[in-house]
């Protein structure tokens, strides 16, 4: 695992796993995607999703993902099981687990399923927003590492990490984001965007408390062709709390391709402190 | 598990489960709460819910659960194995299996925690409707039998299933729900709540196709002091599509209490056939 290939994508490389045999893979943490402690959440996601990608009996594409961060994960190896639960005709249930030093330190439920061609309609509203091309990019200078790994411009509702910033009257946030470097969007980097969206409390109210994803969930509108005709551009990503109560805030949020599909929408609930 | 007694709610009884130790329980479908086919996806959930609840190493309280709907589940009994994956200072970690004939139909994830006061903000907004005494009840005569176990009363967004009707130009609903007969909210009924919602296909668009529920996450914003101040009164639900694409739809929905509390958001995704 130690082999760092030079022309490999850093997400590629931070999502690499080593098959064991039997849906068990060996991973490392990836100094790319750093965050304040640990790893960045996303790539984590992506690391679990990857896991049933690559697994051999997998029927069909990512539908829904869900994880669940129980604890914390220190840089270094861990192992990731990926178990087919259930298979039927059209869908397959996956759980996943991602174990470090003999710990559970993350869960995963999954489905994947053949898709085929059906009426179909989308409600959500993509908001009307300038390009990407005539916003700044946010500022990566000594922040966690892998926000560097995303080129994140904010249409509205830019996290103020400053602690010196006026409270918002909401949490909304509107912003394009891609890798960085540029990479073809696919499930596994798409998974890694819906977790993209810095915590909304720190949207809402500019002060720094230790904040958590304690789960989060994503539902696949994309099917891969849809996904590869995004090719590197931006997405657009919407994100907004329900409600901050006692220690814990939800949020919804929607993935728009460059050519204006739903992607994906995505659901997480945060542990935060005060 | 054959003793019915009648002074018992049917959702408790639904929900009974007989300890088998070890996380491990027995219990069975409810002809109160069956559906067209198999039983009501929301009584499922509240059951695999009511393993953790009745666990003797339950931390806390539910703050998330997603449910899998992997397979058919049919008339009888099941077991239910629910394992505290990882428990830390203030959250847990839970994974649920329910079993039936030895092949895992259903599977699911939750947390539960330790919650203590901290600054909290509402940013949803609660609909303004009339209150559910002016409202028409649902009909529930020649429908499954569990949708007479709910008073629901539209506001917008009542389900056509007579297949004559005209499409809507949204999915949005937005009812009054209790329980029939009415029952003191709780974890349990508030997550079979949360799964109330008619196919928002069939209010889209009035034909009917075979349709189900894949994935399910509730987060839970109150704790159960909260949803016992909410009593036996109804409380407001709203859903709405973002897109239904190619065999798949997803909903979000909030669950409001009598007094305006926003008590839980949920999310799910639907395969259909056509």
């Amino acid at each position: 695992m130690q082999d760092l290939n030079p022309d490999m994508h850093p997400l590629d490389e931070a999502t690499r796993l080593e098959p064991l045999g039997a849906g068990l893979y060996r991973g490392e943490t990836s100094p790319a995607y750093a965050n304040m402690v640990g790893p960045f959440g996303g790539v984590i996601a992506a690391k679990l999703l990857n896991a049933v990608l690559l697994h051999p009996e997998r029927l069909g594409e990512p539908v829904a993902f869900t994880v669940n961060y129980a604890g914390p994960i220190a840089d270094g190896e861990f192992t990731l099981e990926a178990r087919a639960a259930r298979t039927n005709r059209s869908t397959q249930h996956w759980l996943i687990e991602l174990k470090q030093n003999g710990l559970l330190a993350t869960t995963a439920t999954g489905v994947t399923a053949k898709r085929r061609e059906t009426w179909s309609a989308l409600e959500a509203r993509r908001p009307d927003v300038p390009p990407a091309g005539e916003l700044r990019r946010f500022p990566s200078v000594g922040r966690p590492a892998w926000i560097e790994r995303y080129d994140l411009r904010f249409v509205k509702g830019e996290s103020d990490f400053s602690r010196t910033g006026v409270p918002s009257e909401d949490s909304e946030s509107v912003l394009w984001a891609r890798d960085d470097p540029p990479r073809p969007l696919d499930f596994v980097s798409l998974v890694a965007l819906s977790d993209v969206f810095f915590p909304r409390l720190f949207v809402r109210r500019p002060v720094f408390v230790p904040i958590g994803t304690v789960s989060f969930t994503t539902y696949f509108h994309a099917d891969s062709a849809l996904l590869a005709a995004n090719g590197d551009a931006p997405i657009l990503g919407v994100a907004r709390a329900q409600q901050f109560r006692n220690g814990y805030f939800d949020h919804s949020a929607e993935l728009w391709g460059a050519h204006g599909a739903l992607l994906a929408t995505s659901h997480q609930i945060v542990y935060y402190k005060e």
